[in-house]
C-alpha cells in the first residue's frame, strides 16, 4: 500500500486519473486515512454534493495481509446528511482486494459534466475509467449481475443503487461479499450520494496476479496472529455470540434491559421483541438450511455474518444486523423476520442505509403516512417510493430527519441530522454520550458503551445512570477510531477490551507488519489525533457544542419501563473532548 | 400599549390566557419586543415545533397611533426554516388595532392537545378561546369569508392557512388589510408554521369602543407628523415610484443593473423581464380599472400596495410585490402576469412565503420536475401539490432549501435555508453582504443596500465592488432592526435615508409620542441591541461564522453580464458585528 489514486471526475475531455505517492498520508489507513484527507483537501464549508467535496476510500492499515479479521474498508468524504465530516465503515472483499493492489486510497475529486456516469476498473495494469450510463438506474445486484458476467466473480465491486445516484442523503456505497452479493455497506451519512455527486456508478477492483500484503516481520505478526485469533474464539461474545445468532443476538438483550427503541423511541420495551430475536432468527434459518455463521470477507474468525433463505431454501438477503432488525422491526411495529429480510434486502439493492431508511419509516408511521406495523407498506415505501425515486420517496430517502422535518413533526431521533441506531440514549446512558458527541452524528459503532451498559464487557458502568459514562464514551470512541484505522473489524472490540493478551496481540500483529514497537499508548495516540482532526472539521463546517446534544425531547418525555430521561448535563457533554 | 397577553395552549383543561403587564418588555415594540421575548423566554436549543418554542406577535412601538405609514406588526419565533431567530413584517391592519387594545404583545405558549384547533378572539371585554376544527384546512380567503360572516369586516385577522397547519417551513401568517382580505403577510422563516403547531388557526382582533392611542406630547407629534408626511409625499421613491408601481417598480431597475437572478439564479438580466416590469402591471391595471396605489392599512401616505383586478376586472390578488414577480416570473421564466398573480393569490390562501415559494419552483425547475416557464405547472404545484400536502407539496413548501436537499442539487440560492430574494449578490454586493451575514437567513429586507448600490439613496456604493459594502450593510441592518421596532413600513427608509428633516421627524414622532427626547444615536442604539439579542439567540442555537456565507457557488459561478463573483472575504463578513 505505497499509494494513491486519484480520479479528478471533471477533468477538461473526462476524468483522469492520477497515481501518486503517499507523501503526507503514509502510515494512515481506514478512517484515518479517510478522515486526514477530508481534513486536509475538502473546505469545510463546501456543499456536499459540489465539485470542492472528495469522496475517499481507504482499506484499513493491515487489510489485505493475513491479519485475522481484518478486511474493513472506509469510505469518506463531508456528509450530505450531516454536514459535517463522515467515515461509513464496511467489510466485504473490497479492502483486502484493494490493499493487495497497493492503493491506500481511492480519492475520487471534482464534479463531472452533467449526466455522466462512469464505471472504474483498477486491477494490476492500471486504472481503467469508462462509460457507464448503460448502467444507470441499476439496482445493486442487479449491477452485481452484469459485472460478473463481465468480469467473474473474483473481483470485488463497490458500487451505488438508484439511492446514490440520485443523491439521496440516506444513499449507502455497497461492497460485496465472498460471493459477489453486493451485501455489505458503507450504509451511514450519505455516503453514496457523494459518490453519485462524482458520477462513479461502480469500481471493479481486481487483484489478479497480486499477492497477499507481506508483514516486515514475518515470525512476529504470525505468533501475535495466532495468539489474537484465539482469543477471539475463546470470547464469549466474539467465539459464541456473534458466530452463531450474528449481532441480531442483541434484541433480547437490549429489550430486556428496557432500552428497545420501539415505536419511535416512543417506548423501552417492546413485546413481541421475541419474534424478531436473533435466537428465532437462527432457528428458522436452521430449519431453512440458511446459514447463521458466514464471514463477510476472507479471513474473519469470528463469522458473524449470516446467509437468510426463504421457506424454499433461496437467498433472500444476508442475514441482517441487529441494527436493521429493530429498525425495520420494532421501531415500525413490524414482526415478520421474512418482511424485514425483505426491507434489508431492498435497502441494500437500492443502496441504502438500513438504519436511517428503517428510522424514516417509524417517522412517516408517526406522520400518519402508512399505518404502524404496516409491513406491506414499508416494503412499498422502500421499493416503490424511494426505489423510484417518488417525491414521497426523495423525503424518506433523506432519512429520519428529513421525513419529520417534510411532515412538521418534532420527534425526529436524530443528532446532527443522522438517525439514533437500536439503543435508545436514556436507558443507555453511554451510548447516548456517544450519539450527542460523535463527529459522525449518532452512531452507535463510534463508541459502542453498549458493551460496557449492558453486556458488561470491558467493565461496568449502570446504563440509567449519568455517571461515569463521559469518560466511558470518550475512551470507547479514541479506541474506536484507531481501530477503524487498523481495517481489523469492529467486533473484535469484545474480546479486546476484556482480555489485555488479545488487545497486545492485536497492536502485536500491527507491530508484526510495520516492524514498528507501538504500545497502547500509541493506539490511543492514534485514535485521539484522528478524533482530533474530525472534530476540527467539523467546527470549520460550523459545529459547535448545540451540535453535541440529542433532541431536547430525550430530555423531557421519560422511557418506560424505567421512566428515565436523558440527564447527561450539557456540561458533561462538553468536557468529552479534553485532550 | 400596557399589556401583554399570554396564552399556554398546552394548560391542563384546555388553553389559558393571561392578561399582564409589560415589566421587563416597557418601551420594546415590533421586532424589538419579538426578538426580546424570544431571546428571553425561549431556549435556543429548542425545537421550532415544540413545546418550548413561542409565538409572539407585537405592533410597533408607534403603532395604533395617528403617526403616518406606521401599522406594521411583527411576528417573532425560533423559525423552522433558518433554525434561528425570527422576525417577519407585515402591513394590513392588526398591527393598529391590536395596539388600540392596549396589547403590546401576544404571546403562544406550550403545546396544544394532538389535533387541537383554535380560534382567539381578543376584543374590549378580553380574550376568547373556542375550538376552530371546523375550520380545519380552509385556505385564508375562505377563513376570511367566515369570519366576516361572524364578526364583520372592522375586525382584523390574523391567520394561517392550510400551509401553516401542515406546519411547512415556508408558511406564513396572514394579515387581513382595509378590505379584510388575508393579502399582508409575515412571511419569511416559517413563522406559519410555528402557528401551527400552537395549535391556532386564527386570531379575531376587534377594536370596537376603543380610541386611537394618544401621543402625551400631542402638539409636537403632531407637528412631526406633518413634516414627516410631507418628507414621505416629496421624495421621488416614497411619494411617486411606489405609489404609482408599487415596489415591483424594480424589475427594470434591477434588471438594467444586471442584477436580476433569473433561472434559479443563472443569470443576471433576463431579456423578457419588461413583460413583468411594473410599468407594465400598471398599465395593465389602469387598463382593467385595478388600483396601484392602495395603502394596506388606514394612515399609509405612500400606498404602494395596489389591488390586482383580471380582465373582467374582478379582484385577482393584491398588486404583487417586486420580489414575488421576480420568484414566480423571471426566476421561473414565467412572463404572464395573470400568472404571476395567480401564483401570489394562491400563496396568500395557502399561507406561504412567496420569496421561498417561488425560489423553490425555480429549483425544482431544475431539478427537472417541471420544465422551465411552465405556467400552468407551476399554479398546479402550489395549488394541488403544496395546497394538498402531497408529498411533492410538503418538499416544496419546506422551501428552496428543502427542494434543492430532496432533489439532491448543490444550487440551493439559501443563507441559513431561507431563499435569496430578487436580488442577485454577486452583482448588488452590499444586499450580498446583508444575505450573508443578517440573523434572519437571507433577507432583503434586514439591510436593503439595494437602496445605496442602485438606487442611489443614502449615498453611492458601487454595486459590483467588494469596497464599502460591509459598512453600509451594517448601517443598514442597525437602521432597519430600530424602524421593526417602531412600526413603521420600512418603505419610509427611502426618504429618511436621503432627507435628514425627514429622520429628524421620524424621531420627532417618537418622542411626541412618548414625551422623550430620543436623538438619532438613541435608534442606533436600539438597533444595535435588537440585532445583539437576535446575534446571541443565534449563537446559542448554534451558529457561526460558518452560517454568515453564502452558498459557495455564488463565489464560483461568474454571473453575467458582468462576469462578476461574490467576492466580500469571509474575514470582511466577519468584521460586520463590530460593536
Ligand atoms: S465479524 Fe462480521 S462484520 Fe466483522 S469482518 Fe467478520 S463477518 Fe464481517
Ligand atoms: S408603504 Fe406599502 S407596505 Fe408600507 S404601509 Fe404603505 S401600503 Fe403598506
Amino acid at each position: 500500500m505505497d499509494k494513491i489514486l486519484r480520479i479528478d471526475m471533471g477533468a477538461p475531455g473526462g476524468p483522469k486519473a492520477i497515481i501518486g505517492p503517499l507523501g503526507p498520508y503514509t502510515g494512515m489507513g481506514g478512517r484515518g486515512m479517510t478522515s486526514m484527507v477530508v481534513y486536509e483537501e475538502v473546505p469545510a464549508d463546501c456543499h456536499p454534493l459540489g465539485p470542492e467535496n472528495k469522496f475517499v476510500i481507504a482499506p484499513g492499515m493491515v487489510t489485505g495481509s493475513a491479519a485475522s479479521t481484518s478486511g474493513r474498508i472506509s469510505v469518506g468524504c463531508k456528509s450530505p446528511l450531516t454536514g459535517g465530516i463522515k467515515e461509513a465503515n464496511a467489510g466485504g472483499q473490497a479492502g483486502q482486494v484493494m490493499a493487495r493492489l497497493g492503493y491506500a486510497a481511492i480519492i475520487l475529486e471534482g464534479a463531472p459534466a452533467a449526466g455522466a456516469m462512469y464505471k472504474i476498473v483498477i486491477n494490476a495494469q492500471g486504472v481503467d475509467i469508462s462509460d457507464a450510463t448503460p448502467y444507470k438506474g441499476l439496482r445493486n445486484y442487479d449491477l452485481a449481475e452484469k459485472i460478473k458476467a463481465e468480469y467473474g466473480d473474483k473481483v470485488a465491486m463497490i458500487s451505488i443503487g438508484p439511492a446514490g445516484e440520485m443523491r439521496m442523503a440516506a444513499a449507502s456505497v455497497a461492497v460485496t461479499d465472498r460471493e459477489f452479493r453486493p451485501a455489505r455497506h458503507a450504509g451511514r451519512g450519505g455516503v453514496g450520494a457523494v459518490m453519485g455527486a462524482k458520477g462513479v456508478k461502480v469500481i471493479v477492483i481486481d487483484d489478479a496476479g497480486m499477492k497477499m500484503r507481506k508483514p516486515k516481520d514475518p515470525e512476529r505478526f504470525k505468533a501475535a496472529n495466532k495468539r489474537f485469533t484465539q482469543g477471539l474464539r475463546q470470547h464469549p461474545v466474539t467465539g459464541e455470540g456473534l458466530p452463531t445468532y450474528g449481532t441480531n443476538v442483541l434484541t433480547n438483550v437490549v429489550n430486556e434491559a428496557g432500552a428497545y427503541p420501539a415505536f419511535n423511541f416512543s417506548q423501552g420495551q417492546y413485546d413481541k421483541a421475541s419474534l424478531i430475536s436473533g435466537e428465532t432468527f437462527a432457528e428458522l434459518q436452521t430449519r431453512r438450511g440458511g446459514n447463521p455463521t458466514h464471514g463477510c470477507h476472507r479471513g474473519c474468525a469470528i463469522q458473524c455474518s449470516g446467509i437468510y433463505v426463504d421457506k424454499d431454501g433461496n437467498f433472500l438477503t444476508k442475514q441482517p444486523e441487529y441494527e436493521t432488525v429493530w429498525s425495520h422491526g420494532g421501531n415500525c411495529g413490524i414482526t415478520d423476520p421474512d418482511v424485514i429480510c425483505r426491507l434489508d434486502f431492498l435497502d441494500d439493492d437500492i443502496g441504502l442505509d438500513t438504519i436511517d431508511m428503517g428510522a424514516a419509516i417509524g417517522v412517516a408511521m408517526e406522520a400518519g403516512i402508512i399505518p404502524v406495523g404496516d409491513a406491506e407498506g414499508a416494503i412499498r415505501l422502500v421499493d416503490q417510493e424511494v426505489g423510484q425515486g417518488t417525491p414521497l420517496g426523495r423525503i424518506l430517502g433523506g432519512g429520519a430527519a428529513s421525513t419529520a422535518k417534510a411532515f412538521g413533526l418534532e420527534r425526529a431521533p436524530v443528532v446532527k441530522g443522522q438517525a439514533m441506531p437500536a439503543y435508545d440514549p436514556r436507558a443507555v446512558k453511554g451510548v447516548g454520550v456517544t450519539y450527542a458527541t460523535s463527529t459522525m452524528g449518532a452512531d452507535h459503532t463510534a463508541g459502542y458503551a453498549v458493551a460496557t451498559n449492558l453486556l458488561k464487557v470491558g467493565g461496568d458502568v449502570d446504563p440509567l445512570s449519568a455517571e461515569g459514562q463521559i469518560e466511558l464514551s470518550r475512551n470507547l470512541q479514541i479506541a474506536t477510531a484507531a481501530l477503524d484505522a487498523t481495517g481489523f473489524c469492529l467486533f473484535i472490540a469484545f474480546a479486546i477490551l476484556d482480555q489485555q493478551e488479545t488487545f497486545d496481540a492485536m497492536v502485536e500483529i500491527i507491530n508484526g507488519m510495520f516492524d514498528t514497537n507501538l504500545t497502547g499508548d500509541d493506539v490511543v495516540a492514534l485514535g485521539k489525533k484522528i478524533l482530533s482532526m474530525e472534530r476540527e472539521f467539523n467546527k470549520k463546517a460550523g459545529f459547535t457544542a448545540a451540535d453535541d446534544r440529542l433532541p431536547r425531547y430525550f430530555r423531557r418525555e421519560a422511557l418506560t419501563p424505567h421512566n428515565v430521561v436523558f440527564d447527561v448535563t450539557d456540561e458533561q457533554l462538553d468536557s468529552l473532548y479534553n485532550w
